[in-house]
């Protein structure tokens, strides 16, 4: 097998976070389920951003933010998904582009804008996201660079996609090309209620093409319709080689068909703004796999790169990981 | 004379900040001139933007900004500046509105983009603006709506639209208007290579239409072409009202024919980012000499409001002033 140009290719919803300050009561006024992601459609999201607080734009997505912060671990990482060539369009792929991912990717000239994300933090650092997912959403098989794909030690895919059969079967693409070129595939389940939304196409995917999930407690219970974390945990890992779950506060664990290592969080001064933990966690633990560290390590990695992210507004770390990982792990 | 609707009307370039983090390496090799705020075209601005790392969008503008402040210590304030129907247009008069800032002019549906200033904040909080002034230059006599200038107790101009001569046309008319209707006018120097490029003008301007200067100490040295802060200081104040003069740590000091006030700087726990203190601390001077506070208790709410500014990346508020001027003068 060749050597693999990127440790990472990400597949995601192309977004730029527009992050205001709220509280519960707002929320409430709003009518917004706080700490879930809902999609909203066009004048939606422009009745919700006149009635949202002065905001500040950085570039997000799931999977872009997950890239980020292999970037600043050190990694190489590329990304696939899609912007307008508006002014979002141009302010998503110049952060991308200026922490050393590679987004070979030109913006569409028609279609929707560059997709939205509104989010409400409350003062206890939880978010409520409401996503306009604009052109981001126009992603289909065609845009999955069989190159790109198969330079990838593992190719990483975001749940969120799955909110469009198109989507979906660039998903299947990807994961196919991947494990032609003889490497791995990484999913996220992204939301519970986008789990909810595909239950069986998520199944099917992870039956049938990925290696390795990462998910929160909620995500695997409505993935496999149980109450018990336990018999998500047992069910996923007769499917999976890799299960990497969250747990918040209490940390995460990382279970195999011969392992179970408990990671704990890692300590924040004061949590700020929770968007972006998720994401930054499977940066760690990917960037950790494909170094060749064992599980414990990758997992605390993981909550390094969570840790920092949580500590400030905006899902994308702000000091260097590389260095920080450095520092913590010696 | 009527009451006033507002306390402050603010006219001024209306702008996108892009923030980074940078060091001074990468000012060196960019050629840029540390602490300053330099014009740059539309070619410059790409090619700056293209070197420049991972950012955060954040409206901005000097006058925007203190107008900001006003509304977040509970004054009522309006805004004269131009943005286009583009999306950091939109970003621009939602921030403004959303904070409670009366913005009434409509966005031009020509001519060049939105304003941007990109930031390179370095490591010791001091930023490095290089703006690109787009539509928002094209601001002239015609936008002055002498309704809402007769409206505000006083009108707040920003210095910075002094680089185009239609612009100090719209002063002169804003300043007029103002005087006609019984008001005051204040005049921020903004920059002293801005005051370098436009001397006899701001002289002009400060001799025979303004009240209320606000400048830092290298600002008004340039004003008069001298190396003495006192003689500077001395032949201002034979000039206006009211000179309101920083001086970064060492805090600032408001001079009158009959008084000198010195200010002492508020102390903060972590400096991080210098953008929008000079902006705040005329926020919080405007605020106190609206509500008829004397001149020291007018110049501690100027120094609280630049504490929090620079305890934070970006150039707005992001605590209630109004609160934190509670906690702080009882």
């Amino acid at each position: 097998m060749a050597e693999a140009r990127f440790d990472v290719v990400g597949v995601g919803n192309a977004i730029v976070d527009v992050i205001a300050r709220t509280d519960e009561n707002d929320l409430a006024r709003l009518d917004l389920n706080k700490g879930t992601m809902t999609l909203i459609d066009d004048a939606q999201a422009q009745w919700l951003y006149s009635e949202m607080g002065a905001g500040q734009e950085t570039s997000g997505g799931s999977a872009a933010n997950t890239l980020a912060g292999i970037a600043s671990l050190g990694g190489k990482g590329a990304y696939i998904g899609k912007v307008r060539n508006d002014q979002l369009g141009e302010v998503f792929s110049h952060d991308l582009r200026a922490v050393g991912v590679e987004y070979p990717m030109r913006p569409a000239t028609e279609g929707p804008a560059t997709a939205q994300c509104l989010i409400f933090v409350t003062p206890d650092a939880d978010r409520t996201m409401q996503t306009f997912l604009g052109v981001s959403m126009m992603l289909n098989p065609d845009d999955i660079d069989p190159e790109t794909v198969g330079d990838g030690q593992i190719t990483y895919l975001e749940g969120y996609l799955f909110d469009r059969d198109e989507a979906k079967e660039a998903f299947v693409k990807a994961a196919e090309l991947a494990h032609a070129a003889g490497r791995r595939v990484a999913l996220t389940l992204s939301d519970p209620f986008c789990v909810d939304r595909h239950r069986a196409s998520f199944r099917n995917m992870v039956e049938g093409h990925v290696d390795i999930v990462f998910a929160n407690r909620d995500e695997i219970t409505s993935l496999y319709e149980t109450d018990s974390f336990d018999d998500a945990i047992g069910q996923l890992v007769g499917k999976v080689d890799i299960a990497a779950v969250t747990r918040s506060e209490e940390g995460s664990v990382i279970v195999t068909a011969n392992e179970v290592v408990e990671i704990p969080a890692e300590p924040v001064d004061k949590v700020v703004d929770t968007t972006g933990a998720g994401d930054l966690y499977a940066a760690g633990v990917l960037y950790g796999l494909t170094q060749g560290y064992e599980l414990a390590v990758a997992g605390r990695i993981g909550s390094i790169c969570a840790a920092e992210v949580i500590s400030h507004y905006g899902a994308r770390p702000e000091e260097s990981l590389a260095e920080l990982v450095r520092e913590k792990l010696g």
